[in-house]
């Protein structure tokens, strides 16, 4: 241990749930969750478990369809995350609880009211990924006949985020005055919103006092040049994606420019990329857990899936031979960002066609780490300590035995090492993402 | 106990939970809950001392706004209703849990989903309450510039009542196949929804699978034909209002007639009054209970809106006086609901001055018991066997103690009189509201 880990930050985790786990076959294995995924019981277990490790908090996406091209594959949505995360506030004390909310489908006034009664019925633990949707299918589902186009959707973020924290400001608490021989509210410190946009009018105040937190805490995980703007102006996290160091520190990078550009501190903005983890005792153990996961894939869907990304007959390829050569990105036609994924993995990791389809169905180009507690761990404080993250959002492959293998094993590791808090020190999410420093172990 | 008690229905009971209790001045009590509004722990004790007595749902009512006339007077809205729902469905483990959803500032498939989720999450103890809204004031915190007229609001009910049921038939459970070496979910068996209406396109399938209930129990508290046709067609709970037992009956007989004009067993309506009670030892305890209540009203501030009410100056009238006569209804140029509402407490109850402030600030038109345990079951029992009620919506002017006072004592005697279940029967709100029967005592 350095001289200097007294001082060192904690490294930030974030469990990202999601069904059966990341992994696009967690949900066949015999020992999955399937059968749970309705009982709000699993989703405690989950959040205990992160709360157990002392994890900043656990995070839901969401998604405004069913998903018809993929249901029959796999569970995608099931609770819906809102509700889920004020039923966990109840099972957990200390864990942050980030809900995904789309600016596209919803309006301000609901979100805010939720997302504050969020934060009130957890003390402040309430946080929110702002998304803009992706599918024509989700507007069908809004009344509109398609997704409107990207630079609409990013508009409507930004007025749908302003008018959030303007209603957030709206009933300070100190407003409430409960004097029982008077009034219980000065009505002089109420401050209307008048929020008179392109979108969304909204004239407040809010009709939900003030929450713990003042403000629930703003996520954002976009990956364009709006989405990346969104993110410096108020995201105070930002959900990632990066499959290798390299790219994960230049987008860190990125962000961080832009909101010192933006008058704001970059240290403030606690950038965490997606990390999918198998943990062994020994790294064959891993790779043994990774190789039985793929296993399950039908391969045969995910070939052709893979046809499709990187527009090659895919159907000769043998399963367990290294992957064919591809032609450079430069002479691909299609979806670039897919493709280039795909060419990292194979490059990094020399892959057979069963392992490249393996990366692709957990987490689909996020950092993948295999290997034992320790290696897991080193690998980690390598991204950290060169700037490529503040910590991780964790995407186990296979729920619930992912975040326990990680709980267990790889968060003593690098509590021992100081690199992660021992305990919540506070008691808001706001409070886990500040920089809190560890003492050496 | 007649012959005939073991076949009579379990009337139906319901806590009306709202702020520090119906009676406007609640919260200047020296014991009030003025500090715990915010707390979800309050809302978890009032559940599950409701939940002790048997009752049949706790409910939540709603507003889409601060409600800057009269926030000054007393706590309105704190928590909002869904997210606290979710949390209190983890607290309790058999009573229904009723929120409130406006369909003029809903969408379908947000509150499609909400509800379905929140059904998952309590196991099948899921309603809603649907209603019109009523102020400019909350439009405006939607993008609207002004309240919709009231056709167009039932419009808009109507269409958002089809499509929410729509939404929960459309992913039938038998569709998951969870199939570990073929498909998650058969898609053949998912229905989409494909509503073009004039408020609102969806084209489903909702994307939580069917919940619990199947569809959560829908209710209704409308006053105006259009709202009693909701009620009728889809509605298996009304919250009514009535201030005796005659109106209360009109009312009920009428709601039955238009559904059984639908063709629908009009016993599938449960038609609950509102009811606020004041229970003591005796009589004279129960008086003296809301007589403390009242004594806590600014009185100027309730005799100016009483003149706004009665379109007469009422500056001069003594409090502890009778109140002065009136002109009868036909003479009367303002709203006529409230005014025959006053008149009709002026009647039946030769009230003071105060007094009748009193009632007006407890509920404000509902039914009103004052009495021991056995005056209050006796009158309970009257207005059930003489049609007028399936059961009561019970508005305690004061919380907790209000609906702690009624379970431990009006409760039981309801029980052993064989018109109340000991226990409940099933696990759904929908059970609690089937004509279960109470075996005799
Ligand atoms: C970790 C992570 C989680 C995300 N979760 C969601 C989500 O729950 N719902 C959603 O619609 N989009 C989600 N996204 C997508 C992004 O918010 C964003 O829409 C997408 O990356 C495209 O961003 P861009 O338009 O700025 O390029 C997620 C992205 C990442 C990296
Ligand atoms: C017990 C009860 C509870 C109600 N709760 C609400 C509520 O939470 N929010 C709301 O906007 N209206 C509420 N209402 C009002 C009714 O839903 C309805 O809008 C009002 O009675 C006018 O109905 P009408 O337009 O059909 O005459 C409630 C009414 C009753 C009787």
């Amino acid at each position: 241990m350095g001289d200097d880990a007294a001082v060192r930050p904690s490294i930030h985790l974030n469990l990202f749930a999601f069904g059966c786990g990341h992994h696009a076959a967690a949900w066949r294995a015999p020992d999955s969750s399937v059968d749970r995924l309705g009982d709000i019981a699993y989703w405690e277990e989950l959040a205990r478990t992160a709360e157990r490790g002392g994890l900043d908090a656990i995070f839901l996406a969401d998604g405004q369809s069913v998903g018809l091209d993929g249901i029959d594959r796999g569970p995608r949505w099931f609770l819906e995350p809102i509700t889920t995360l004020a039923a966990l506030a109840r099972a957990t004390e200390r864990i942050g609880l980030v809900t995904t909310v789309s600016s596209t489908f919803w309006t301000p006034f609901h979100a805010a009211r939720q997302l504050a009664g969020l934060d009130h019925i957890s003390g402040g633990r309430a946080g929110v990924n702002v998304v803009t949707s992706m599918t024509d299918e989700e507007a069908r589902n809004h009344s509109m006949p398609a997704l409107p186009g990207h630079a609409e959707r990013y508009g409507r973020a930004e007025e749908f985020v302003s008018a959030l924290t303007a209603l957030w400001d709206s009933w300070p608490r100190s407003a409430i005055l409960a004097d029982a021989d008077g009034a219980y509210v000065d009505t002089e410190q109420l401050r209307p919103v008048n929020h008179r946009g392109e979108w969304f009018d909204v004239a407040g105040p809010l009709n939900v006092p003030q929450p713990p937190q003042g403000r629930p805490v703003l996520f954002q995980a976009g990956a364009s040049g709006p989405g990346r703007d969104l993110a410096a102006r108020y995201a105070e996290g930002v959900y990632a994606v990066a499959w290798d160091l390299e790219s994960a520190r230049a987008y860190r990078e990125d962000v961080r420019d832009r909101a010192r550009r933006l008058g704001r501190d970059p240290d403030d903005v606690v950038v965490m990329p997606g990390l999918v983890t198998f943990v062994g005792a020994t790294e064959a153990e891993a790779r043994e857990r990774q190789r039985a996961l793929n296993e399950l894939l039908p391969v045969e869907d995910s070939l052709r899936q893979l046809a499709f990304f990187v527009g090659t007959d895919t159907s000769g390829w043998e399963l367990d031979a290294p992957v064919p050569p591809l032609p450079p990105l430069e002479e691909f036609t299609g979806p670039q960002g897919r493709y280039a994924t795909v060419l990292r993995i194979i490059e990094s990791k020399r892959p057979t066609v069963r392992e490249l389809l393996g990366y692709l169905a957990a987490g689909g180009g996020h950092a993948t780490f295999v290997g034992t507690p320790e290696s897991v761990a080193d690998e980690i404080e390598r991204w950290v300590d060169a700037g490529a993250a503040d910590g991780f959002n964790l995407m186990p492959p296979a729920l619930p035995q992912g975040i326990e293998d990680f709980v267990d094993h790889v968060v003593p590791i690098l509590q021992e090492r100081g690199r992660f808090r021992r305990g919540y020190a506070g008691r808001t999410l706001r409070s886990h993402l500040a920089a809190d420093v560890v003492p050496a172990g």
